[in-house]
């Protein structure tokens, strides 16, 4: 893999879109080559058009790129998208079209039968979908699921062996997850606000697809009963969840810790740069995860699991923290173009 | 009631007492005589003393009080006490030896089987068990819940006539909840701390005793399950909290509806100063309650609720906000004290 | 004054316009009869279009008003504005013709030569300008001045008898004051951005008028230097400003606080209901005023100001502090016109 | 240089404490040999008695370490100090006398006249004082200045050649400037407070410390009259402060941005590991610096100057950004120690 692998980045100017270009600047596997853009910014200079709100400054080189439009034929195979989601479903339906790999953190095609909704370490056989789409539209979608879904995805995940039945989960999402201008700030400063369109739709729904089984040819989803709370709080990244867990068959504490422990992505995970060991850290203090201390771990790419107690109703509880700007969105999704990289299914 | 009942305040320094003295300046029942602080602020003068966080000035006349301590023998013969809980068990016990009546916002009596935990609203008859109380110590303590309790006990209280048997809530509290100096800023700016000492115990327990039956001799606590999950997040006042009720048998939705609209005190609260109408407000807006926007409601002595909605686990879900300095400590407090004097119990 | 005066809000639905909204309802001297919008709001119900972001309820009276558009006649004589300023100089200036009394807390005509910058306190005599306009226009304009400009303009008011001749001072300032949606939440929290589009101009400018003298004809505006650098703060409401000053010949610490206990206005002033006593409060406090205890003095009318101590360059130092959508907006444009009415101008 | 250099770091617990550790951690130059703390922890794992607040996790190596008392003798001749000023004049001495080299982060010698108060960007020079010192006492001790004097002093450093006569500055300065648990989240949530104990007398004097002459006995500070306000806001890390400067002459706005932009260390500084290029970035932006945007900026060892404009008042105005945890406390005390390990002087 000596020579990197052109991308596109479309979407570019959004907050996940200059995530993207943030980690894929000097990345290993890949380089940027276009940016892509709405109409209106068409042939102009990246630099002058972005509203960068990163700490870590943008690259000059970057800057200096010159905006395309969605029309445009892209010389990249590899398409990032972090597009809106009003038009997503034509756009990123086109590329396919064309015959580009597309890796969308767009929600547009997550629920779409013949599209994996991939985390790596939980349902990387999915992308078994990949030859069907090809068959069909010449290039294929990937798609990276929701941040809350990956917070609560994942704190699951080494659950599931367990049988899980139910689960009640009450999030605390940061504001960074509503994109840019977003939340304005009179509606949040020294406030809660217990409402987000349409994300508890897909917290009760994705989950059941990523944990579903792939027969060759469709994914059956997995039948867990999923109810989401959802709350925007005056934090600016990572978002917490309060989760519930009613299992089959009550299983041992101990077991569930060192199934947390143990859990780990596959040996072509391994090999991908921007995996993180272990991809679910567990914290034996009560008062862990916080959210500030927490979401940073491991590039902010490991999900933080704790405080797992006897729940009075169901039949355990416990904390789960996802970075949502990072393993939640922008880098998650380069997790899932590394791993496909790994495995030369680009 | 020409008269006014004279009253002393214990524990006049910390931020409940401050909130007593704001609430009892120009109370139309209830004229302050006295404040109590610990040993080493005794003789001084209270202005002095006092590091006085309301945004509300001090009055001046109250400025001028000479604290006594928690030996001195008190003139009024009612009690306020917001004391800390390392030594309420001491002070508030010996007050009640003194004939004293001690309404009480600390926590140490509060399961004690003698001593009613009262929401006025919602456990009034548990004041027979005064008699009980003076029979043996002359005087009598009531008690006031935990701030997250009230919240809970009265977004509950109308729903209970379908027979609540399982409640799974996530809490997102106030850091005034904490006193003063309470949480540390460097632990809570752009933070979640998913844990309060000793408030889940709480939070379990005191809404079965509130909603239990008295039989002329004891209480016999209700038995709801209920599992809490508590978080200190970065708001000044208001718990917020996300409830997922399971009944045993679910009712229609408007009928729930209907039961909170009509909720509310006896005759003998209505003629209390500090009774809201109605206890418990219902928002039909999917978005509310909003802990900055709606706290304040009826002076902060309402608890809002908003946007119940069917569970996917249990039957029913919504949020319960409350404002944990006001109706969840101070006043809260104070309105017990007003139910008795109407009803001519102190 | 038994009949109250009928007065129409244009731009009533912006947060100024709600704030005019809260305070006009039972108000003793004015009765909302009006409400003014957009073209695209006319003949909608007020309680139907506007994004309602005050703590108090929405009076149900008021919700249930249709909104006018700007090209109506309006009934009443009087007319609060806090119209968009792209629109308000052709709108406020079509009031005029038309014989209305136009109250506006937008900037267009703050600067005009015919018309009053007015903070009643300080410069009554300036509403000498009103025969001047109504001879040219039939009706006439009154504007309020930025509501960093009152924070300044007050604290120095009391200290122009020692005749102040430099100023430094540098803002904090409340997101209230950028409107709604304002400022994008990821722009503030944990953040503050040292800029605002035309903000230092105006508190360049405008005291200097207010200051100025009226020779029966104009304005000969003051000729004091000022120095503004403003800062938008993660803080809700009340701008708190850090203020060095030069006097033509240093006055005695002494006198100074002296000339600030002693500010009062008029005669007619303290007979209107909005005013409050002392409009300057001083505080000794070295860590005094504080934005959020000391914001909401006199019902937010109050400027506080404190710390006053020698300065290394100039001769002294102090801060002050202003409720930016009260008295720096809202209550401070209604202010006027109940001096108006009190001394029967309108 | 093959060999690391042995240090033991004193207040080891404190914030400051845990900074050093964390940049001393696979440190180039440097290896952490003994963390000392108060006599209560004597004999203690670190692990076990820190309260560790930063995001990145404490290294399991030096958890495992063994607290030393103040009182025990240290193995390394190199001591980074971080020790509360209360007991710092006795034990930073008592090092001293034992030949140690002392680097502080704590005031209590910075105004003493044997005792360099380095930026090594600006005073390099003032190293001379260090022979002075061991002649005297064996050892020596070094000093970091205060947080906001290096953000004050590293802006104004490429002015001075232009002759600074006068500045006039107002800080922002963030909570964890007062270390843990320091501000009170009730005091700082939504609330900006006017005072920061000592901090205005340290702001005054240091900077003219800091740009005095040395003539090879002792330092004769300079005279520019320096007067500062000071605000504690709620902001997590990053003083941000606006200052006013005259100037003898006013020099041509070109000239000064070209100053700052060509500003920078010495030959033996540039060999640091812990030296940031350019030391003082400048942003043409009007709304730059951010605090948030720009605090982490090369490691967060700049400071950041923008928006350089005429000032009504005095010549110039501008604002200036440091990362107080970072470049204004621990990586600037261990630059200073870099530097004396470059240039031989250990």
């Amino acid at each position: 893999m000596s020579k990197k692998i052109s991308v596109a980045i479309v979407g570019a100017t959004g907050t996940v879109g200059q995530r993207f270009i943030q980690a894929l600047t000097n990345h290993p596997l890949f380089e940027i080559k276009e940016l892509v853009a709405s109409e209106k910014s068409e042939g102009k200079r990246y630099g002058d058009i972005v509203q960068w709100k990163l700490s870590s400054k943008l690259d000059n080189k970057i800057a200096d790129f010159t905006l395309k439009n969605t029309q445009k034929k892209l010389e990249s195979n590899l398409v990032f998208s972090a597009i809106d989601s009003s038009v997503a479903t034509e756009i990123e339906g086109s590329y396919r079209k064309q015959g580009k790999v597309v890796i969308s953190n767009t929600k547009n095609y997550r629920m779409d039968e013949n599209v994996p909704l991939l985390v790596p370490e939980i349902n990387a056989d999915h992308l078994g979908l990949i030859e069907l789409q090809k068959k069909k539209y010449k290039g294929f979608i990937v798609t990276n699921p929701n941040c809350s879904t990956i917070g609560l995805a994942l704190a699951l995940a080494p659950l599931r062996k367990f049988k899980i039945e139910k689960v009640i989960v009450s999030t605390m999402q940061a504001i960074s997850g509503a994109g840019y201008p977003g939340v304005a700030s009179l509606d949040i400063l020294d406030n809660i606000i217990p409402f987000i369109s349409g994300e508890e739709e897909k917290i009760k729904s994705e989950p059941n697809k990523i944990f579903g089984k792939f027969n060759g040819k469709s994914i059956q989803p997995e039948k867990i009963k999923i109810s989401p709370m959802v709350h925007r709080v005056p934090i600016i990244d990572g978002h917490l969840m309060s989760i519930s867990v009613q299992f089959k068959t009550k299983p041992e504490r101990a077991k569930i810790v060192e199934a947390i422990k143990q859990f780990k992505g596959d040996t072509f995970l391994q090999k991908c740069p921007s995996y993180a060991t272990p991809p679910v850290v567990y914290f034996e203090e009560e008062n862990r995860p916080q959210t500030r201390l927490d979401r940073d771990l491991n590039q902010g790419m490991s999900v933080s699991v704790g405080n797992l107690r006897d729940c009075e109703v169901f039949d355990y509880k416990f904390e789960s923290l996802v970075h949502n700007t990072l393993r939640g969105a922008a880098l998650g999704t380069i997790l899932i173009a590394e791993y496909l990289a790994v495995r030369k299914m680009l």
